[in-house]
């Protein structure tokens, strides 16, 4: 395929736009080619517009036809093979193993939202049968389901080209929920962007699906965000990016005159804590597990172990030491972007400014001849001047993690109760552990979307008890999570038929369950017609 | 139970406000006693501080001790007796009748939620079991559940003084989901406010949970209602009211330094639509239902039929005849407030004075030597006489509603089209209409919360297929319903433990399934340990 480098709209392309952006490969710093077109303030109208007609034409459209339309898409997607992945490594330095791995998610997920689809019982169909005699008034047939929200606009993140991208989990899911799309695509991969963008236009042309289903725009204008975000059409929006970036669009989209929701996944130091029983059992592993769960991807991930609590021992002590000597021997890595570079170094550099943070280690931070490359850091600091500065606890994007030594358990829970909002937290310990610090795992429940043991939060599984969400401002709404099957609720809502003839109701909602779908008859789960 | 006037602070009161408040009887315009201290900014964060502690607190408490409470409080409301109908009668000026009714139905409310909560199921527990030898990674066993959100702010509604005020819908469904409530009592009905929420007090102490999982303030200043909302630690919001308080609501928690949700209710006009079938078969049993919807309760319902639609016909001609001369027949009645009925006059006049409106008829908007007395009014329009004043959309708070006779089919679904969000849209047909007008019933789906065939919107159920909710401006969050089971999921949010040992999981996710509750395991729904 050739890259044309203009805008999706539905089944057409259009490059109105004046202004153009380029790729570049962070690895080495060459622009790559073609130029692509920012979208004006007519082509978003246009996408939209079209995206409105689509989510009412596409109503017609059966559940398998959707679950087909997500199994099209990564058929094609999977089709487009060597030139995807050399495409995403040349836009993010991404290592070619790591690319086909995500390449494998992204499909992998599309089909588990189709197979969600296809299924059905998703749509929480409730049944509450009527009783014509009952006294003083009858009661009537009441049936509810859910329904796709409406057109979706999606932000495509920087560290995930795929499977957080054009046709990652927020698209996914949105279409899996009956909504259109319009992707926002990221101008760090606007090459991977269109090479999968024009996988779902295929899709959607040969599902027979309306043109507006999908349409992709470029731009790195905030003010086209804003745009996208604000038109009328525009029914919620999905995004993974910056606190600023995400804020700015919640903002935007909360002062509506018809606000709409925003899934804004903004990033997250993940604190992680060493309970003792721990550290005499197994020092020497979680070392080494937590240096590289920090240095992974150059640091590169929202579930990121940034923050590390412990108790003041002699242990403690060794496993600063272990901690040091490994994030010494880390090699450099490129970063995706040089703006991620250059915001990386200030935050490493605003940590060790700050009173009685100390860096540690580090690996050596340029290595001679490369562009955006940066190294691990690994910065210590106790309990006083961590809540003595509390935008310690702000996320610092890149392969850093600050250790806070604390005097007691219990200011150790005070530091953790003073935590806003997290992705993750993880606890290391014993069972006993455990028991003895029940009052910290409280604590951590209100804090966080999900509780890890013994184990590390990079590596977020794609399966439906999986919850990627958590307090603000790791998300703009703790209910929602962005990965795993239900994040199809974010884009869904409740319809309520109330005495409507058979013939009237959609299929979930029909006395036969045709499709066979686990529903609440008079509040009792049942699979049967 | 002698009324005391104060703020409840968990187990105690506070006056410390220098400002008072009074009730008014609006049927004879009489002051009725105690004096109740409105609320400072200081007992606002006594208030919520106590909840937050509560909110930790409680967390030990299992699912049963939660159901308790709620039968506990539903006892206790029930025992005050005459002296809440009493009150609730010289607060509002409702019927006897209608008061017991709400009082049974405030009662179920909590029993229902109390039912639910004991069942278990809600919490959507999910469990992925680990597959230790996968490749190229092990998969991690991940467990989630919904756990309660936080503090809530519950705001009382005038027009339900029981039903959805301090121990209505949204007291009890987040007392459900695990969140200590503090309500917001509506200034026309303090002393029905201070009655139930000391009901909830003693209930609160007798099942010994903390004291701060319950608290009740007075105020009629917005400034008091914004300080609650922005509180730190207010983790959601309940709301029935205005629009333009509600939207002052969720402006405020929106633009919070940690944003959160608002679950506001605002009115509807909840549109009907009149089709041939229908009027040809019953047009007289619709004309009188209507009337009927129209009139109940002097219109102060959120579901009065505000708008109604039908295509010019000579049935439409006779439809209109009919229900003129039903409305001249509609004695008035006492609306709740001065301001209600202020209000409707205002919203009458400006109807009346809109081009191409005709007031057609009513009954005498006064009855001599009343007070606060209001009748039914019947108006008509044409399409273009609509469109050309969209704010004729608004909701009139009153016993009113406007025909739009319409010039086709296509004219009528055009006008769908262009109506903003409702909580119900009601379509009278025959089964053979419904099928000539299906992209009329797509058009509705994208509207409203819930559809009524051959019905009337007025009278909402409290069941599991409920949805009291709809697109903005209906309300602030189309995924949630005020009313029914449902309704606690607008205020729990999943956590997800990984890897956690059997010992450290809660109940609901342990491998033997203690609680019995349907779970699904590795994508199943299961009910097995």
């Amino acid at each position: 395929m050739e890259l044309h480098g203009q805008n999706i709209l539905g089944a057409s392309r259009s490059g109105l736009g004046k202004t153009v952006l380029r790729a570049v490969n962070p690895a080495t710093g060459e622009k790559l080619e073609p130029r692509f077109h920012e979208a004006t303030p007519d082509e978003i109208d246009e996408a939209l517009t079209l995206a409105a007609e689509a989510f009412r034409s596409n109503r017609r459209l059966s559940a398998e036809k959707r679950a087909q339309l997500l199994d099209v898409i990564a058929g094609h997607i999977e089709a487009i093979g060597d030139q995807l992945v050399g495409r995403v490594c040349a836009e993010t330095a991404l290592p070619e193993g790591r690319v086909k791995g995500e390449r494998q998610r992204t499909i992998s997920q599309l089909r588990m939202f189709a197979e969600l689809v296809r299924e059905g019982s998703w749509v929480d169909a409730r049944i509450d049968r009527a009783l014509p005699g009952r006294q003083p008034v009858a009661k009537p047939d009441l049936r509810r389901m859910l329904t796709g929200l409406g057109p979706v606009a999606v932000f495509g993140a920087s560290n995930f080209p795929l499977a957080f991208s054009v046709a990652g989990g927020d698209t996914a899911s949105a279409l899996a929920a009956g909504c259109p799309v319009v992707v926002k695509a990221h101008p760090a991969h606007p090459g991977t962007s269109e090479l999968v963008g024009m996988a779902i236009q295929q899709a959607v042309a040969q599902c027979a699906f309306h043109p507006g289903t999908f349409s992709l725009l470029h731009s790195q204008d905030p003010e086209i965000s804003i745009a996208l975000v604000t038109h009328p059409a525009t029914c919620a929006v999905g995004f993974t990016g910056s606190y600023r970036a995400g804020r700015a669009i919640f903002d935007a989209a909360s002062s509506r005159s018809k606000p709409i929701p925003v899934y804004a996944e903004m990033g997250s130091v993940n604190p992680v804590f060493l309970l003792p029983g721990a550290l005499s059992e197994r020092l020497v592993q979680i070392s080494e597990g937590l240096v590289q769960s920090v240095s992974l991807g150059v640091g590169q991930f929202c579930t990121n172990p940034g923050l590390v609590f412990g108790v003041r021992s002699s242990l403690l002590d060794r496993f600063i030491d272990e901690t040091k000597h490994r994030v010494e021997q880390v090699p450099c890595g490129t970063m995706l972007t040089p703006g991620i570079k250059a915001a990386y170094q200030k935050g490493l550099a605003r940590l060790q400014a700050a009173e009685r943070v100390k860096l540690t280690a580090s690996s050596p931070l340029d290595r001679p001849g490369g562009v955006n490359q940066a190294g691990s850091a690994f910065l210590l600091t106790d309990d006083n001047g961590f809540l003595a500065n509390p935008w310690l606890a702000e996320e610092v994007f890149g392969p850093c993690s600050l250790l806070v030594a604390c005097a007691s358990d219990k200011r150790m829970e005070e530091i953790a109760s003073s935590l806003e909002g997290n992705l993750t937290a993880t606890i290391h310990g014993t069972e006993q552990d455990l028991s003895n610090h029940r009052d910290l795992i409280h604590v951590l429940e209100e804090k966080v979307g999900r509780l890890i043991f013994n184990g590390f939060p990079t590596g977020v599984e794609v399966c439906p008890a999986m919850h990627h969400g958590g307090p603000f401002p790791a998300t703009t709404d703790p209910k929602f999570t962005s990965v795993g099957t239900a994040a199809i609720y974010r884009f869904a809502r409740p319809v309520c038929y109330q005495n409507f003839p058979q013939s009237a109701l959609p299929e979930e909602l029909q006395d036969h369950n045709p499709r066979r779908i686990w529903r609440q008859i008079d509040g009792q789960l049942r699979r049967e017609g």
